[in-house]
């Protein structure tokens, strides 16, 4: 019986798929799928990278993979050493960056090694930013652990740590050379984090992909519940709408802003609460909502679709509202001011005109964002 | 008399020549001439940069011309900002570079803005390093007021940072936008800074060009007073090489390389020595001698060629010679095989087959080196 043998090969071998982003020299792939941590040193000897590597990672991931990663890439014939930084956005700053420059000196690693930046957000936001600035740039794999690296982070080459005065003040584009992507590592991550991810999940069926929006409305509870199969295709589905985008604008000078669709409020809710206290994706989650009423004001969003994103984010547990006080409103209004992708003072917003299309580059008065802080307070 | 009236027309304006960089849509143009502080401006002006922008200078080249460049800037409409670092190699670390991000928050620049850096080298090359990392990158022009930085680093976009452990060795290729050279600053350079940044003009000559070569030993004396005219000629010849250098292997992954002539022995010297113990310059003259001795052993570089390099290093009163105790002898051993150019160990050179021809990529012998180090044995 041919198809059986078939079938029984078929499962030893890891099931994965491949998303491109094309960027000339520096285009690079994703690999998506299951027991894809056995299968880094294999990889990355299929791209001809030097000898010597760093395993970056954190107390958190470091103690559940780095083991089974250096056994990988030892068995490719690769020479790695593990650095380890504490878990939290705390390591994402220039001290923790000197702490692993200092380290790869000591290990050996020229201009020919490489790094693997193994974890989630913050390690391979810090990790990328190490390679892009070691010895004025050698190659780096991302390995993301968590939804929210799977999905946003780890892909399209923005790397950075963080200032006194905000986040992600200090960084690069400087893309990987390969994106490994482990949807079995999700299976480990804190509930309250992986809910998290899911608000970068939902954002890209609302700026790019109405027909993935309604999947992602039908399957929400084989998302909540962690289903391999799904997973696998919603994160590839997010992989190549982010690689898309990226390949048109890699430098964020225009079309690339819509990934940032509800991070306007997201990052001020951040600044001004202190990391920690929302984590990343539910500062998004509600800026998001606050988003979405100033597409219906201001870009003739149906109420009816601004009540499916809501529900949706509801759906999986996201937050949708805050509490603001006065003085926090106003300091939020001055941290959309400083933030980056500010001009001259002016806020600039990603609104959606429908689900799945969005406009960029919008300016929003002062008057209408209270009004959305109003929409987004318990 | 019209003849004449065209002649005063001419004495007001600025005398300058252009050298284009060529990178595609990363190309810049050097301005190398007379007067050209006070058509900063202007310049910037010309290529389009953003109102906001901050003068990046340290305490001695601040004090004498941080004022008129500012004025300059603000004739031309933009909104400058000074943030002053202390002279010396000590501030190219980064511990200055975080001060300097968190002044350039607190000034408002954004990702519109631009950084002009007003200095020598350690100028350049953190102001450059600040510009390439501040918000993902923002542009910036290069106003180099020592005569290394004119002929070497503010040309090529090599930016960086020095770790404990070694200098450079945290950075990136980052592209100026621009490179305003004023030989006028040259007049203020102390005579020990102005001599060192000699031994980079020689070391053109020997790499790429042997007229250029007989040029420099014909006018040595007036290279030596620091003659304007001469100067302007020799280092509008420099900035040619590196150019055409630079736009044929950006990130040094081979032709580049041969701009470290003198640079094996000489880095290892400043490392070993301890830097500010040796200029750059003085620490490069004496790692041409070595590499020129090496050149003679290993690649057939004629014996009287040799000697012409080793005179007309002498001639501009670089030094050409150095005390190594047998502990300072392992430690530069040891120092060369941690550089950021060596490989899995073995350590490089650049080495002259005649003046005007070099190879680079050369590996050479432990026992060779020391017969090297023996040649610079003062």
């Amino acid at each position: 019986m041919p198809e059986l043998e078939l079938k029984a090969v078929k499962c030893i071998l890891p099931v994965m798929q491949a998303v491109d982003v094309s960027l000339g020299v520096r285009s690079y792939r994703i690999w998506i799928g299951r027991g894809l941590l056995e299968r880094i040193g294999q990889e990355c000897a299929g791209i001809g990278l030097g000898r010597k590597c760093a395993v970056i990672t954190d107390t958190n991931v470091g103690r559940l993979y780095a083991e089974s990663v250096c056994g990988s890439l030892r068995n490719a014939g690769f020479d790695p050493v593990v650095v380890e930084i504490r878990a939290g956005e705390a390591s994402k700053s220039l001290r923790t960056a000197e702490d692993c420059y200092e380290k790869l000196v000591k290990a050996g690693l020229d201009r020919k090694s490489f790094i693997v930046a193994l974890g989630g957000g913050v390690v391979g936001d810090l990790g990328g930013f190490v390679a892009a600035t070691y010895m004025r740039g050698i190659k780096y794999v991302q390995v993301p652990t968590s939804l929210l690296a799977q999905v946003d982070s780890s892909v399209g080459g923005k790397v950075a740590v963080n200032l006194k005065q905000g986040k992600n003040l200090v960084g690069a584009f400087y893309q990987p050379v390969l994106v490994i992507c482990d949807v079995g590592t999700l299976v480990t991550l804190p509930e309250r984090e992986y809910i998290s991810g899911l608000a970068e999940v939902i954002k890209y069926g609302v700026i790019a992909d109405s027909r993935f929006f309604t999947e992602l409305e039908l399957h929400f509870s084989e998302l909540s519940s962690r289903h391999l199969g799904v997973l696998e295709e919603v994160i590839t589905r997010c992989c190549q709408i982010k690689a898309d985008v990226v390949s048109r604008d890699e430098t964020e000078s225009g079309l690339r802003q819509i990934l940032n669709f509800g991070h306007t409020i997201g990052h001020a809710i951040e600044a001004v609460y202190g990391y920690g206290r929302f984590l990343h994706g539910e500062a998004v989650a509600i800026g998001m909502v606050g988003a979405t009423y100033l597409s219906t004001k201001i870009c003739g969003l149906p109420e009816s679709e601004r009540e499916r994103i809501v529900n949706l984010l509801k759906s999986v547990d996201l937050p949708v509202s805050i509490r603001i006080t006065q003085r926090r409103r106003e300091k939020i209004l001055q941290a959309m001011k400083v933030d980056k992708k500010a001009q001259g003072g002016e806020i600039k917003f990603v609104l959606a005109k429908r689900i799945g299309e969005v406009v960029w580059g919008q300016t929003v008065r002062d008057q209408e964002i209270n009004m959305a802080l109003d929409a987004i307070s318990a």
